[in-house]
């Protein structure tokens, strides 16, 4: 088998310096601080794509790290069998959704990984993510099941369905109103990758010739007593608005009504996507009052996509659709990101 | 003993219609509804306070149902010994917030609760949330624990440590980083409410002669490539943002240097609060490089408060203070909402 290690920086390649914790160890450095994976009998490839604390990742990144992975021929003879990636763990779950739209021509598996704690801190959970998704991506190779998955705290987790559920604790990611793709499992006092029945389906769609990212978008939680105005005012200046709204995805229409500046949003063209302020559960404006009075106007919903995966969503398809076609394409799914 | 139950509306409240569930039912025919409340053997005064999809909840009702606790005398002779409020689940968080601020002075305990199915639908949840509301109400008021508390899926939670985890499942509201008040635990086949060893501390602090909520607030979660002109914009219109950084509090600044609005939005005078947007794990930007810049600049850190006992705590603060005594004012704890 022949692996693929991408590094991009993030806690997992850092070191303490004056200015707190910053990405500066390379693959190769990586590798030696991992001996979990000395035993590890494969060829291995590192390239380092680029290194940055994940907070600065940009849209300009998920290309460079998709192109990095084409790249390295893994669809022709002598490819590597599996990609893993190190990523920092602040936007993670962003990177996730968007290779998982990116690569949806891509048969062999992506891992990705980080850690909550350098590798060189008391307690570090660096080595054995590591460890973890090598062991993932060579289940995934030897099944021959592809996609991009997040390997983290023994768990082996969709790409689109990845959300980062805590800012400190090791069990830091969550998969979102999906099953888990993988589990790292006791035996005989080893860890081992099991992966479950659970298979993403893939649709292989592709819209783009070349991908764009529209991020002119405003991303909105609504709060008690928020002002109409101030919601006018958002959805005049932005391409597009993502608007989290209550429980199943209520709007407020009391004492502020916040129906009225999205009626005049989408009258003046603006598509508004509405989605949950929860994290587990999905929307379905359809079910209160509260709810379908927003779809009533025009609102498309979310349905059960993390807030990760719609938005990158978004930011591919508002360069190529509006109207009907943009509500279509959001609401079919290119990689199980949505049901 | 004697009881007040408030009722505001709510799917707890709520019956089908053909605009979807809308709240019609009063408290006395709620409790009809409640068969488990049958053998309670307590003195009940039932007020119904207000009627709506908790959706449409506004600051002003959190001022008139907490008036409706004061009002109903329950600190005097012939006062009544616990309080249960019945609310809809999409700003039940909200709403407990809220009330653990502007009863800084009530001693009698204030146990909030709804159901994420309306009481006649199969399945429901509502008649078990009310019997284990009066359950730890009871507990509460005989071991004389006062504060507000919520009473969901068999646990209670710290008013101000609540969050709506989920849109969908009856488990829907989590204690943030902060230990259970209690849960319902089986006993011979029959559920009783155990009070946990855990008692919040409560200041008694009050800010405000008449409470006033300032919620001209910008709430901005970041995402990968957001433009520094959109957070511009949005900050020179609000009275005060709450940014929503990646991990313990990253802000990027390359590609899109989002530290530059901050920067010019601080210097004008704009107050600027950052929190993660994970749900746990609270914020903490001193740690990493993509941290300490913002605080640099001047931005104030969430700590471990949850998204909604900061945008309340804040709306409250607003009109009171600014500079430094808003930055410590903010970061002092009234009621056990921040460590």
């Amino acid at each position: 088998m022949k692996f693929l290690l991408l590094t991009t920086g993030g806690t997992i390649a850092s070191v303490a310096s004056a200015q707190g914790f910053v990405p500066a160890l390379s693959g190769e450095k990586l590798l030696a601080a991992c001996p979990l994976l000395m035993g590890f009998e494969h060829d291995l490839e590192i390239v380092d794509v680029f290194s940055k604390d994940s907070s600065n990742v940009h849209p300009q990144d998920w290309l460079t790290l998709a192109e990095s992975i084409r790249k390295a021929g893994i669809r022709g003879a002598g490819d590597c069998d599996a990609v893993v990636a190190l990523h920092g763990t602040d936007t993670l779950a962003w990177t996730s959704s968007a290779l998982s739209y990116l690569l949806y021509d891509v048969t062999t598996p992506v891992v990705l990984t980080g850690s909550m704690l350098p590798p060189g801190a008391p307690g570090s959970d660096a080595s054995e993510n590591i460890y973890a998704a090598f062991q993932f991506a060579l289940q995934l190779a030897l099944y021959t099941r592809g996609g991009v998955a997040v390997a983290f705290a023994d768990t082996l987790i969709h790409g689109p369905r990845v959300t980062k559920i805590d800012s400190r604790r090791k069990k830091a990611f969550v998969s979102v109103d999906y099953p888990l793709l993988g589990e790292m499992k006791d035996k005989g006092g080893h860890k081992v990758a099991w992966l479950t029945p659970h298979s993403p389906k893939f649709s292989g769609r592709r819209l783009w010739d070349v991908p764009a990212f529209e991020t002119d978008i405003a991303l909105v939680p609504i709060f008690p007593g928020m002002k109409a105005s101030s919601l006018d005012a958002i959805i005049a200046s932005a391409k597009a608005v993502v608007l989290e709204g209550y429980g199943l995805g209520g709007v407020p229409y009391m004492h502020e009504n916040l129906l009225e500046p999205i009626g005049r949003g989408i009258a003046s063209g603006v598509p508004i996507v509405l989605r949950t302020q929860s994290p587990f559960g999905g929307t379905d404006p359809s079910i209160y009052e509260v709810g379908r009075k927003a779809l009533d106007l025009g609102v498309l919903s979310a349905g059960d996509m993390t807030r990760e995966a719609l938005m990158v969503k978004l930011m591919l398809l508002l360069p190529l659709f509006h109207g009907k076609e943009l509500a279509e394409h959001l609401g079919t799914a290119f990689c199980d990101e949505v049901a």
